[in-house]
């Protein structure tokens, strides 16, 4: 019987006679965690700004490690600031199945993003441990630093977090050197939290959807297709810039006009094309940006997204082409990438799993790309990944408005306890002598 | 005879006779003049950064008050800063013909705009002087102080400079009030400097012109029709912030969108209408303007300038029609005037004057509205106005890269000398009993 049969089977008839004997999680206690952790910098909007490396954000830190040490973990900071939490499993010689995410919020942000997936990782080891469940492997919590300005915890663990990008900073002025230290890592031992591909069973992230998808309609579970690629790139436009009063219409050149024409092209282009991409232009710099001065100098950011890198390439040359075509001589008009970013996909049988459970619940579910990035977007270079989504009420996120019901975050940590607990007696052991290695890595070269 | 008749009349008969024994201007000396001006304030680029209040502006004025006296001007710093140099005439009861401009720059600017003008007064006067001409009229040159950042001189000479506007200040920090009594002027009495409605025969302004028409037609002089009144809006589009990853192309309520259709169609209707106005959109500001976010805010100016309010009136109504019916109800509008400057129409006889003597010269000239700001549309409330523009290279302006060749003007300044000795021995004595006021206020109410 391979695999996938397992599952179907389980799925039709071990699970649903099982599911009254399944631990659940305290669903009432998973939203108290939630709100306490909500006081470290809750802000004036009700929303919470814990940007990485605050004073707030390492008080946050040190409640919830001592939450997983009542959860029953054993809890530590490692080298690259990350908080680490272990509960042993019956086979030593087992790989971990790691859950996690993070704490740390964008400036003005809010309570969910992040922390939903981090306060339900470790309810689910607090419902195994008052439960009596120890599982075969062992079980390992991850509260990932700085997720929001570049993946730092998490990229440090895949290895992609490279020794010149520790001089970055973020809004607090501190470097990421600085502030894993700050956190109590060790920058200088930053290397040694580095996993090899096979030293994760699996990786699991509960979280928001940060988008309205689910919300509008009426739906409760996402099943994460996978996080988007971003390509990310610098149109510029260079016209002349001039004196709005003396310059006649027909002897302008306007580079924000130019630009504005490509704004609206894109756009039409986004919406005209079938499938689930997003293009946006979200940033735009004018010079001289007077009210009286032809601008002569336009930049502006273009952002696609989508879950198969072909797709990304296929709509950006179109929107250049497009553009070329349409631009007369009297423009100059320039592009260069600016950020690029691999599409990450789920493994596609921890899909199914938490489809299954979400239906044996009760749930409705909706296979679903993430259009947002995620810690789990580096674990997937390590391991099989899998990510479930619960609703954002009317989509707000970044925002105070950001808001999932309890009763939605319950039922997204109970999908990640039945999940991980199937996972747990389905995985087949990882040889070390056949190698370690992702289930199914069906990620994008 | 009346009077329009009298001009056809020297137009035709008494001027191409009398050419030959007119007073000419010296324009080797007035380059020089020129030349030497820039010699303040000049920048890497070879224009000038001689911004109003700086040490340069108040320097280049005293040698500018220098060159007044060597000219034959009484020459004094008015109580708003104005450098004011009067000759006397034959006839004390008569007021004076004005002639003027400025030698303040923008940050960056070049070395002809309001320069050409200052030097080209100065040196009617000086070639009159040479000459042994006393006019009827007594001459007052004025040297406007900061024409760039609100035409400050001529506003308080015209009585449109508000006290509450003293506050005000420019690139410098220093507001107007500090700038005059840096400049020597006495803030306190600026009042004083205020004319009356007839205390000018009439006022005369040469100036380079900041656009390329003149350049592109091979033309030579502009005879300017009046200064174009602007409208000037902030427009705004509010929609929705959101992240660019998670939501949906269908659930977007972008405002950049919004606002780019917005920018594509105002230029649309600017180049469909027939006519001379001109449509800017110079300024664009976003929020949160991040690559990563659907712009939630944006503001955008909208200036639209003409000679005719009422035109200006029009294309803003269809502007703003044509938005609202093709925005949806996801993007809300708004408008709200930020500026409004009345057109300032010339007088129609010096209009034929200034084309008169120009033909009369040899020269080719195009009737054609001034896109630009003057001080001459100050002083247009209390006089009878006229201007004249030489070409401006390629119609650079505000920039290093401004440029009038020697000849253009010295031919501008030659049909200024000629268009005062017309006004002086035309113009009839304006009666203090039937009251001052302009010959001819074509201006609007």
């Amino acid at each position: 019987m391979d695999f996938r049969t397992a599952i179907v089977v389980s799925c039709l008839v071990v699970w649903p006679a099982a599911a009254e004997a399944q631990p659940g999680v305290n669903g009432e206690r998973l939203n108290e965690h939630l709100e306490a952790l909500s006081r470290f910098g809750r802000n004036d909007q009700g929303g919470v700004t814990r940007v990485a490396y605050t004073e707030e954000d390492r008080q946050a830190r040190a409640w919830v490690m001592e939450l997983m040490r009542q959860a029953g973990l054993e809890a530590r900071i490692d080298a690259a600031g990350n908080l680490v939490g272990r509960r042993a499993g019956r086979d030593a010689a087992l790989p971990p199945i790691a859950m996690g995410s993070h704490i740390d919020s964008v400036p003005a942000g809010g309570k969910y993003d992040g922390c939903v997936g981090s306060m339900s990782a470790i309810e689910v080891v607090q419902a195994l441990t008052e439960a009596g469940v120890q599982t075969r492997h062992p079980i390992e919590v991850f509260i990932f630093q700085n997720e929001e300005n570049g993946q730092v915890g998490s990229k440090a663990v895949s290895g992609e977090l490279k020794e010149a990008e520790l001089e970055l900073t973020n809004a607090t002025g501190k470097t990421r050197r600085e502030g894993t230290a700050f956190l109590g890592g060790d920058p200088a031992a930053i290397a040694s939290v580095r996993r090899k591909p096979g030293d994760f069973a699996a990786y699991l992230e509960l979280h928001i959807e940060q988008g309205g998808i689910l919300d509008a309609k009426h739906l409760d579970i996402g099943v994460v297709e996978g996080i988007v690629g971003i390509g990310r790139w610098m149109v510029t436009f260079d016209g002349e810039a001039n004196h709005a009063g003396t310059t006649p219409m027909d002897q302008r050149k306007d580079a924000l006009v130019a630009a504005a024409r490509f704004i609206d092209a894109v756009n039409r282009l986004a919406v005209a094309t079938p499938g689930r991409h997003v293009i946006t232009v979200g940033q735009i710099h004018v010079e001289p940006n007077a009210p009286n001065v032809i601008p002569g100098h336009v930049e502006i950011s273009l952002e696609i997204r989508d879950l198969d890198r072909k797709k990304i390439e296929g709509l950006f040359q179109q929107a250049i082409l497009d553009a070329r075509g349409r631009l007369g001589a009297a423009i100059e008009f320039g592009v260069r990438k600016i950020y690029d970013n691999e599409p990450a996909l789920t493994d596609d049988r921890i899909r199914q799993m938490v489809d299954a459970h979400a239906r044996a619940m009760g749930l409705t579910t909706l296979a679903m790309p993430s259009g947002a990035g995620h810690d789990a977007q580096s674990i997937a270079r390590l391991a099989p990944m899998g990510m479930i989504f619960i609703p954002s009420v009317r989509g707000y996120s970044h925002s105070a408005r950001e808001y999932s019901t309890p009763e939605a975050i319950t039922k997204g940590a109970n999908v990640l306890l039945r999940t991980v607990l199937e996972l747990d007696s389905r995985l087949p052991a990882l040889s070390r002598v056949e190698g370690p290695g992702p289930i199914n890595p069906r990620r994008s070269p």
